[in-house]
């Protein structure tokens, strides 16, 4: 008794990361009784991703014109430095923050702990051609969380990065800023401890 | 830093309930991410929409031909019993219990506590009409959930249709069938007594 086009659009809409098949079935109802005009928007939303592309250097979803995406193209952004992140949304994140200089990767994510795909090699290959044609990185900086996941990952990424970078570093662990002592657990104190400045 | 089109897909996605801003971030990404022919089939069912109608009486989301849904259609099902529900996936809910054989009435989300809008207004007036025209209807379910403010609007909505049939009543209350007895909370033991069987 649901339309096949409500039943079509939640199937669709459950296949996206964390939508589960109520919400996608809430969600079709919702845009069902959108207004025709709001409707078009997510229409033509939804059509214009076409128009991007992915950068030729860092991977990172793009619009800007020219094969690589706008902190790529950046000169006085440093090509030396690298923070290598698994999401488009890291890199948003930590670009807010405004502190980085220098440029990123985006590896894709890393669905399998402590395994690479095709997709992974054939990117990690593309930043190792690099290297060899424009001689040794500064810096590589391993972005990932630190979870026991991120660190596994982060322990093979290590290895494969092996010889691209003067230094390989990863983010700094401790007590988050705001944080209260109190509440911080064991593990992070125990980092804070080591990290002490 | 994020590109327009991403950010546009976002802000659209966070529209929808249950989205944060957050995850229509991810979703856009995600979106932005996949295939040409996936995006067409996301675009595709997103313009099919717009061949969905609301049935003439009980203002569900309808595909059927003709002004009425299949079930408002249905000669089988009983035009003198109405189950009240405010949303389509309440009404799918119901029906998956294939125990109802009359007929449902979609009311809107009552956002207000208490309260009718235009929508919910305009609504009842055709529910009004309806009975003028073909006569007193045997009975109405207000089938909203056992909430606070469930409960409030169905005191509300009792006195809006009073006189519409002969009987209104509401979905029946007590311990959920595979629930425990032992984790039942006072009210629902309560409820559960005095509708005892």
């Amino acid at each position: 008794m649901i339309p096949d086009t409500i039943q079509k659009l939640a199937k669709l809409l459950s296949s996206l990361p964390g939508i589960g098949p109520r919400q996608a079935l809430r969600l079709a109802f919702y845009l069902a009784r959108l207004g025709k005009q709001e409707q078009k928007q997510f229409q033509e939303a939804v059509t214009t991703l076409s128009h991007l592309k992915e950068c030729g250097e860092c991977f990172a979803i793009s619009e800007h014109s020219g094969p690589l995406c706008a902190i790529c193209s950046d000169a006085k952004r440093s090509s030396k430095l690298i923070a290598i992140v698994e999401k488009d949304t890291d890199l948003i994140t930590l670009e807010k923050s405004k502190k980085f200089t220098g440029r990123y990767f985006i590896l894709g994510d890393l669905k399998k702990a402590g395994m690479l795909d095709t997709l992974h090699k054939t990117r990690l290959a593309h930043l190792r051609q690099r290297v060899k044609e424009n001689g040794l990185l500064e810096e590589i900086i391993i972005a990932l969380s630190p979870t026991t996941t991120g660190d596994l990952n982060a322990a093979m990424l290590a290895k494969e990065l092996n010889g691209l970078a003067k230094k390989i570093t990863r983010l700094g662990r401790g007590i988050p800023t705001g944080g209260e002592i109190e509440f911080a657990d064991e593990e992070t104190l125990n980092d804070a401890m080591r990290h002490r400045e």
